[in-house]
C-alpha cells in the first residue's frame, strides 16, 4: 500500500486530521479514546492521548495485542531511582504513543519502523511491595489491601504480584513488542522484569461487531460491563478528583488474574450446556430470558417446566451487580494461548482485567461469591493474581506517579 | 461498525463481490493470493482460494497471526485413517477459508463466529515418519532425506519433526484459534499434537510497506526473496507437474527452524554494526552498497579504505544465491515471543518457513555455509527443525494429499 492508498483510504472514509510524517514525523490521525478503531480509520495511524485525566488504556477499546508485565526493584533502587525511571518511562509511551520516530543517533530496536503506532497504550501501576521498598509506607492505598485467599486458587506466585506493573496494548504485534523491548532497556539497572503475559483480541476490521468482543470458549464477553453513558460510570471504575489518597484521583485500581480454561472440557458440552452455564446465548450473547445482545437480563423468568431460565448458578446471575449489593467493575481482557501443556490440553484461557474504584466494591465480593461454585467456575483454573494502583493520567508536562514520588 | 459501514468500507475501495452472509452465509469477497490484504479491503473478509496449483499459504502475504504444529498418528492409525483425517481436514480448512458458518446443529466452538475468516489459510505437509508409519515407504521422497547435523544446532527432538505439519495463518488471531482447535477435534482419535508454535506480522495497515516486513532484530526481512514475477520462480520453489514423485506435482518442501534471537546482545550493538551483520541498511534496507531497498548489492564494492562495504561475512554476502550455486528458498517466516527465560532474555526470534523445490538447492547448502559463522549467526541459537513434503493444492473434490494416499 502507497502512502498515497494509505491517506485515500482515511479520506474516503471521511477521517480529519491525517498527516503521515517521513522520518521524524509523527503518525497524527488521532481518535477519541472510546471510539473503537475500525477498518474504516486506518488501523496503523490511530493514536490514543497519552495526557488525560485517567491513563490510556483503560477505556481504549481493547487492542488486538497485549502485553502485561510487571517489574521488581532492584535492591540498590529506592524512591530517587524509581522516580527517574517512571519519569523516562512516561517520557517513551508518550513519544510511542503518539507515533514520533526515533530521533537520529538515538538507541532503537528499529522493530517499531514503518508502522504507525496502531492504538498503542502503556499503562503504569504500582503493587503493594512497591511502597515498602521506597519508604513511602504512609501512602500505600488501603485498597491495595492483599486480595483474600480464595479456595480455588492455584496461585503461582512467580507470577504473580510485582512492584511496579506495565500494560501495553496496541493493534499491531511488532509495534507492541517494540514497546516492550523499549521500556525493559530503560529499566536496566532500576528494575527488572518479574513475570511478563501476552494476550491478543479481535483485530479491529475483522469482525462486524464493534465493542464486545468474544473469547476462546466462543462466547460475547464484555456485554454488560459498565457503560461510559452510564449515570454512575465514573464512580464504579475511577476514584474521584476528592477521592483518597489524593495522588490516586482520577486513577483505578485493576486486578489481573491469569485464568486458565478446560477448553477439552467445555468443548464436550452441548450448545444448551454451555449456554446455561453462562446465561446467554453463544450466537449473539443475548440473554436466555430472550431479546438481544443488550436486552437487560429476566432474572425472575421461569420456563415451562417452572424452572429459571436463567439458572440459579449461571455466570451473569451470579456475578451481577444486582445480587452483589451494586459491586461492579470494568472488565477489559485479553485472551492468551501460550502452547499445549504437557497433557496435551490447550494453555489457554483469559488474561482477565477487572478495574474499578475500589477492589472491595468491585473484584473481590463477586470473586467471593464465584469461588463458592458457578456453574462456570468447574471449567477455570485461577493460575496467577495481581492487585495494583493506577494513578491518573498525567498533564503535560507530568510523568505517571509524580503526585506519588514528589507530592 | 455495522454491516453497513462494512460494505461501504469495502465498495469504497473498489472491491467486487463482497456478499455478507448472515448465519450460515459466506463472506465471499475472494482476493487474489499473491495481493497483500490491506486497509482498502475489509481485514476480516479477505478469503484465499482452498483449490489451486498449490496450497495456500505458501504464496499467500504473511498473515499477522500463524500456528505452526505437527501431529504424530496414534499407533492404532494406519493409512486409511490418515486418509480419512486429510479428507476431514481439508473439508474443514476448505469451509473455514471460505467463511462458511458452522451449520446448525455442527459442533463448533463459536470462536470465530462474528468474524470473516481474515486471510485464513491452512497448509498440510508429511514428514518422513509419515511414510513408515502408513505403510508408503515406496513413496517417500529423496528430498524428505533427513537434513544434515549443523555444528551450531542445539534441537529440541521434541519440538522437532512429526509425522504431519499443519501452517495456519490468519489476520485475526480468533480465527486462527478457531481453526487450530477445529483440526485438533477432527483428528481425535487419530493423530496427537507433537509439538506447537505461534507466530506473528505486522497487521494489515499498520504499516505502508506492503511486501516486506520486520523482524524483532529490527530488519527489513524478506526483500530478495524470489519474486513470482521472476522467470525461474516456479522452477525455485515448487515441484514441476514433470517431477517426482508425481503426487508431488506443484507441492514444495518446507524447511522449519525455531531460532531464537539474541536481542540483549544484539540490542547493544551499534547502528552501523548491526548493519554490517546483515549487510543493508536497517531503516529502509537498502544495501550497503547504495540505492534503495530493491536495488541489487554490489558485493564487490570497497570502501575508501579498500575493505568491502557489504563485508565478507554479512549475512547476504553468505546466503546470496551467486555465492551458492544458484541455490534459492522463498523466506515466509513469522516471529515469535513466549515470555522471557529463566535467565531474564526474551525467548523470542523468528520461526524460519523456507520454502524450495528440493532443500539440497535450497535451504541446505545456504545453511552449511552460515554454520561456518556467518556474522549473523553470532546472535542466533536454533533450537527446533523440520522437514515436509507439501503436496500441491487440491482440486475440486480432492483432498490435500489424496494423490500421496490413493494414488
Ligand atoms: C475466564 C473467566 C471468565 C469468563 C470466560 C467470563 C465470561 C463472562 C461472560 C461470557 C459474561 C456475559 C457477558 C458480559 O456481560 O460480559 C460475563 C459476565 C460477567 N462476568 Fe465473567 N467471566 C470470567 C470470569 C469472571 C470473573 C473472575 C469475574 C469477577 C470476579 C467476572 C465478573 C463478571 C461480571 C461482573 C459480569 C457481568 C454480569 C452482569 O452484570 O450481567 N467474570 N462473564
Ligand atoms: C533469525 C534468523 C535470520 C534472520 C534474522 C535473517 C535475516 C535476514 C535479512 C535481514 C536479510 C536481508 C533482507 C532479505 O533479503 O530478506 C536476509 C536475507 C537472506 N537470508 Fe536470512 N535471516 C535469518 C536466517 C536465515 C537462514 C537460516 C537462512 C538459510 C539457511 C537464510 C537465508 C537468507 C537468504 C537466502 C537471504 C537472501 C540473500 C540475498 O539473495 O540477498 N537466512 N536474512
Amino acid at each position: 500500500m502507497s502512502r498515497r492508498r494509505l491517506l485515500g483510504t482515511a479520506s474516503a472514509a471521511g477521517a480529519a486530521g491525517l498527516a503521515l510524517g517521513g522520518a521524524g514525523g509523527a503518525w497524527a490521525h488521532s481518535a477519541a479514546q472510546e471510539e473503537p478503531p475500525t477498518a474504516l480509520t486506518t488501523l496503523g495511524s490511530t493514536t490514543v492521548p497519552f495526557h488525560g485525566t485517567h491513563q490510556a488504556g483503560i477505556l481504549t477499546p481493547a487492542q488486538a495485542h497485549g502485553h502485561l508485565l510487571a517489574f521488581d526493584l532492584v535492591p540498590e533502587a529506592g524512591r530517587k531511582q524509581a522516580a527517574a525511571l517512571l519519569r523516562r518511562w512516561s517520557e517513551a509511551a508518550r513519544r510511542m504513543m503518539a507515533g514520533e520516530r526515533p530521533s537520529a543517533g538515538e538507541r532503537d530496536t528499529g522493530i517499531a519502523l514503518d508502522a504507525g503506532p496502531s492504538s498503542l497504550t502503556v499503562t503504569f501501576g504500582f503493587g503493594r511491595t512497591f511502597f515498602t521498598r521506597t519508604g513511602l509506607k504512609d501512602r500505600l492505598p488501603a485498597q491495595l489491601a492483599p486480595l483474600p485467599d480464595f479456595s480455588a486458587d492455584a496461585l503461582d506466585k512467580k507470577r504473580s504480584d510485582g512492584d511496579l506493573w506495565v500494560q501495553i496494548g496496541s493493534d499491531d504485534a511488532l509495534v507492541a513488542f517494540h514497546a516492550l523491548r523499549a521500556l525493559q532497556r530503560e529499566a536496566a539497572g532500576t528494575a527488572r522484569v518479574r513475570w511478563q503475559m501476552s494476550g491478543f483480541n479481535r483485530s479491529p476490521g475483522a469482525t462486524d461487531r464493534p465493542r464486545t468482543v468474544r473469547n476462546l470458549m466462543g462466547q460475547v464477553d464484555g456485554t454488560n460491563n459498565p457503560k461510559p453513558e452510564d449515570e454512575d460510570f465514573a464512580g464504579k471504575v475511577f476514584v474521584p478528583s476528592s477521592g483518597e489518597p489524593s495522588w490516586m484521583a482520577g486513577g483505578s485500581y485493576v486486578v489481573q488474574r491469569r485464568i486458565r480454561m478446560l477448553l477439552d472440557d467445555w468443548d464436550k458440552r452441548s450448545l444448551d450446556e454451555q449456554e446455561k452455564v453462562i446465561g446467554r446465548r453463544k450466537s449473539d450473547g443475548a440473554p436466555l430470558s430472550g431479546g438481544h445482545e443488550h436486552t437487560e437480563p429476566d432474572l425472575e423468568k421461569r420456563g415451562t417446566d417452572g424452572a429459571p431460565v436463567i439458572p440459579g448458578d449461571a455466570h451473569i446471575r451470579v456475578t451481577a451487580p444486582e445480587t452483589n449489593g451494586g459491586a461492579a467493575m470494568l472488565r477489559r481482557p485479553f485472551s492468551f494461548h501460550d502452547g499445549f501443556r504437557d497433557d496435551g490440553a490447550p494453555d489457554a484461557g483469559l488474561l482477565f482485567l477487572a478495574w474499578q474504584a475500589d477492589p472491595l466494591r468491585g473484584f473481590v465480593p463477586v470473586q467471593r461469591k464465584l469461588d463458592r461454585g458457578d456453574a462456570l467456575s468447574r471449567f477455570l483454573r485461577h493460575e496467577a493474581s495481581g492487585l495494583f494502583a493506577v494513578p491518573g493520567g498525567p498533564r503535560k508536562g507530568e510523568y505517571v506517579g509524580q503526585r506519588l514520588l514528589e507530592g
